[in-house]
């Protein structure tokens, strides 16, 4: 696996700056650039680092402008973080190679209707009635069970646990420890404080292309189906409760919490830690800031941080004053004074 | 598994308005309504869905009042919500039965004490001096660690962990992923930045009908035990530090955490993604808003929110003000500009 | 397995005070103590403690002061905390013996190098290419996949798993359920709203001696390598995202997040459910409170909390007149109305 900056040159589409023979045959940072490496640059935060990258080639925007010489030889393409995206899923998909057969350390029960090329590592069950489309991987330790659905092409990491009845679309990325299909948390209070368990009845449906971080949980509805609609992903320890909808391609970055029966719209960005009480409505395309907690509905395209939430430039405008608050006291400290004469 | 609105009636002792010979097959959301569905109504936010709604018949609460007509049976019986549970609960011990016996593909130390009518699933390990009680069911892929002691009736479900000497009571549940008695976190400084570990001999007692959530961590303590009370119900991705105890029926919603040594009175509700710090009393009957910071010693029956913690109205009452901050600085200026004439 | 004070004070190179012969067998808090048991005492929030126990043999401080007679036995040592940790640990490895051989009911690939003396349990996986060094122990139910290095004396606990091409360093501990090395959080827009995925092709390094909590998640890096160094301890259900790297002897407490590409120092203290941005430089020896949310760069030896985080001070002093907001705005008021005469 050697490549010329030519060749990688032809395959993207761009442009050679500099020595065209020049092979590379790994991948690195711009920062850790090394001879023989191949780094990109997009973001302008790292620019300095191209006049010292040791890497042979970087990969570069059409428009990036040189500010002096450089010693290493540049690849100008259209969109430079999406061209090494797909340098970097060759190098991936060349390295890691698809798996294929049933370990006979499985354990896969008569009734089960399993698709061409799959693959079924150690140790996994896969329980009755369950399906699994063609090109799937099921690596060791997997728990599926009865009734499960799952598409074609989906990879499902090493001790990933999925509840009954829960259907995965096609495509889709399930990582390692993640639970798909527990019982979402409802009980109902009796008079003596104690609490009566309502069944959860429902079942989890993640649509085609949801990626699904390691250790996180999709509770399953009380009654219908927790709804991850296509393209949705959610980082690792995320929880989402039962009977919630995500839109198409909403993303949450990790430890954020939907409170049950809430919907959240399409095309969000959610940050990190942060929290939906349930029941509400959240529009599409809203951004919320790491550690929000939204308390209630929120329209479309509204950016939205703090907790209880406002709208950003608002909570940032409260926030300014609140670090002078101890100034604002002493302004009012001041004008009392000066009343008192 | 189809019943009349008549024969739902007599079993909740309940009283039909309209068709009592309908009949139903499952079981839905009013908002979500189908016909042959039974859905019911309590929440009053969810009031008017009554009027269009296409369940063939809703269970609502004897004291319900129609605005209008309705095409849909109605069901009148004293509390909706938990006549509803109690057919959910049917409902689910019709469709997902008891499972019996012990797979030959499971582990089980020959030294242990499985009581009758247990299950056992594929590539679960028991460990030596484990005992489990009758009727519980450990699926697969769940590891008991020596000397364990499990309860009668208690559900574990795939890839939960439970360490050495942890103690689990009658008709508990765990949620797949939860670990029970992982070293809680404790070391000791040296002079030189390390750290000596401390180790934690102690373990975890879950009382009975305690139920964990998917992912959750419930550390064994230093020394003695850490403990969840009868009835304690904990949702997903919790974290219950060392040597915490937890009172009866309390409940915590997901992402909540607990630090070392903190003990939590009965009754409480401590809302989703809440922290209390270690070497603090909770009370009995607190409630904590979503994302609380709770920093010091809480009296009974408090409400509280924010972080640091605060009464809750007192948290909500300096908060308007919060929002209100630019306002407050422009009449600061004000009555500057007044006083400088 | 007895013990009279005497051995004990010898043990730790400290002085008994009451009588030398009498005999400990096991451990317990001083709150707690009992007849028999052995206990210590460091903090002063518990020197009360001290006139009530029922333990037999108190390990105290050389200049712990009593304030009126005790009927326990003391043991004064230099570092009553250290020296009983210590105790802990023998007690500790006396109880819970290192474990040995490679269970049958395992899966190990034949192209991998184990050292001597190392356990595998039931139901674990080592995949093709792994190492493992002399007297690590791999519980059952582990995850061990290609070409991961792990070094020796590591304990691995039920159902951790490790991803392709990580490498763990000597003495390491990893509690159930963590999960080294999923794939980081990367995706590339399209226009269209969907995401392409980004390969995440490096990997996880943990060096020597770090501790990982229950269910908490590192995730590989983009290229090069997510890195915890020497002595780093991190509590349950952290996650550190793609491409962080952590200094030596840092300590995080559960539940707290740190964002991709974002470096933290050595000797840092790192509160609970806190969270720091990406791509920022937190610096060595910082105090986070629990729920910091930092957003930018962190000097040396900086506190901070609040989010967005301020200096620790600041945030106290600001947070006092948030609490006082009420009354500030009726001074205003008052003013006002003043001024309006």
């Amino acid at each position: 696996m050697e490549f010329t900056a030519e060749q990688i040159a032809q395959f993207l589409q761009g442009r050679v700056e500099g020595d065209t023979s020049i092979k590379v045959n790994n991948v690195c940072k711009i920062e850790e650039g090394k001879q023989g490496a191949l780094a990109f640059l997009a973001n302008p935060k790292y620019y300095h680092y191209i006049y010292d990258t040791q890497a042979s080639v970087v990969i570069v925007n059409e428009d990036f402008v040189l500010e002096k010489e450089v010693s290493t030889v540049l690849v100008r393409v259209k969109d430079a973080y999406s061209a090494f995206a797909t340098l970097l899923e060759l190098y991936n998909s060349m390295k890691n190679k698809k798996r294929e057969g049933i370990s006979s350390l499985s354990f896969i029960h008569k009734e089960t209707n399993i698709e061409q090329n799959v693959y079924v590592g150690e140790f996994s069950v896969i329980e009755k009635d369950a399906y699994i489309g063609e090109d799937s991987q099921i690596y060791p330790q997997v728990f599926v069970g009865e009734n499960v659905k799952i598409g074609k092409n989906v990879t499902i990491y090493p001790g990933v646990k999925i509840y009954h009845d829960c259907v995965i679309g096609n495509n889709c990325i399930l990582h390692s420890g993640c639970v798909i299909g527990a019982d979402g948390f409802g009980f109902a209070p009796l008079p003596d404080g104690s609490f009566k368990k309502i069944p959860q009845t429902g079942n989890v449906i993640l649509e085609d292309d949801v990626e699904i971080g390691a250790n996180t949980t999709v509770d399953r509805s009380t009654m219908g189906s927790t709804i991850l609609k296509k393209g949705v992903k959610l980082d690792n320890l995320c929880q989402i409760a039962h009977n919630v909808s995500v839109g198409n391609n909403t993303v949450m970055a990790a430890q954020t919490g939907i409170a049950g029966s809430t919907s959240i719209g399409k095309n969000c960005f959610i940050g990190g830690q942060a929290g939906v009480v349930g029941h509400v409505n959240i529009g599409d395309g809203v951004k919320m800031a790491a550690k929000t907690g939204a308390i209630s509905n929120v329209e479309d395209n509204t950016e939205i941080m703090g907790h209880p939430h406002l709208k950003a430039r608002d909570y940032m405008k409260s926030f300014i004053l609140f670090k002078k608050l101890p100034e604002l006291e002493k302004r009012i400290r001041e004008l009392e004074k000066q009343l008192d004469k």
